[in-house]
């Protein structure tokens, strides 16, 4: 069975942008170069929402990248709105996220990785398709923005796999999803 | 000066109480005793907002205390709208928090710890008097209740003092909090 992570870096207060979208309290260091090469080694799959996905497609433009997904890397972006994406690699998927994920989680291939955007992430965390939670910790208080977490409807219980501090004040945390308790 | 601390155990959302005010999620152990207990050997003043003062002062009478505060810390309960406090060692302020906390720091003293509650934490933030937060992140997601942080309208930059995993797949973190750059 695939690994699904939805990852983030994020304020210690819990938003993944600032109210205006903007990244620019995000630090970077050989600490989160050395994190982010690890993880993307065992990834083959990114699923993305819509916001997220008009974001980075606008750095691919900006990137004159014709070929329009990350190189070996199958894309499937989330959204009931978006007619059609007519990009190499990259999927719309119409149908439910979690029900679809779960279907995507025992086929072949390596790890999942939820970016960006907190409304995918909560669905599929309601859904119970999350395996892991991987947050760099950003030592600010941002007040507002774009929210990490979202209210999924129930308690998720997690198990603490490792929490260390990296370059910049930044803590990484990472953890396991349990599964839900019978009722 | 005396140093300020704005702490709280609070779950990896951001909430330091279930919508209920429910704690059942707390994790004690004897990490967290020795975390406690060295942290109150630092401190002579707590400060609290009226909501924790309602639930401390009620924890007091189930326990019979009749003596009212903590033995040998002095509390100030902050509230426009209670009309007094009769207990020993409580004092009610009334006035402006960050302006009477600010002249509490230079009187001479021990640490003050704020407890419990996100608007007074918040306010004391806003107002810039709080030197330190410390986190006990538990290993949960809540999904709403009483949030540790709210928006003081504007970023607050951190610094981060120290962060290790302690029991119960719990993260201890504790941060100084940067002086306001001049705009």
């Amino acid at each position: 069975m695939r690994t699904v992570t939805y990852g983030a870096a994020c304020s210690l207060d819990g938003f993944i942008a600032a109210a205006d979208g903007g990244l620019d309290w995000l630090h970077f260091s050989p600490d989160v170069q050395t994190v982010t090469s690890q993880y993307w080694a065992t990834v083959d799959t990114v699923l993305m929402g819509r916001r997220t996905w008009e974001v980075a497609a606008g750095q691919m433009e900006d990137a004159g990248g014709a070929a329009g997904a990350l190189a070996g890397v199958s894309t499937y972006v989330f959204s009931r709105t978006l007619p059609e994406i007519d990009r190499p690699g990259v999927t719309l998927v119409r149908s439910d996220a979690g029900a679809f994920v779960r279907e995507l989680k025992v086929r072949p291939g390596r790890g999942i990785c939820v970016m960006g955007g907190g409304e995918l992430g909560a669905s599929l965390l309601a859904a119970g398709v999350v395996d892991e939670i991987g947050l760099n910790i950003h030592p600010i208080l941002l007040g507002g923005g774009v929210p990490l977490f979202r209210d999924t409807g129930s308690r998720i219980a997690l198990d603490l796999i490792e929490s260390r501090p990296i370059a910049g004040g930044c803590v990484l945390a990472t953890y396991r999803v349990r599964a839900p308790s019978p009722a």
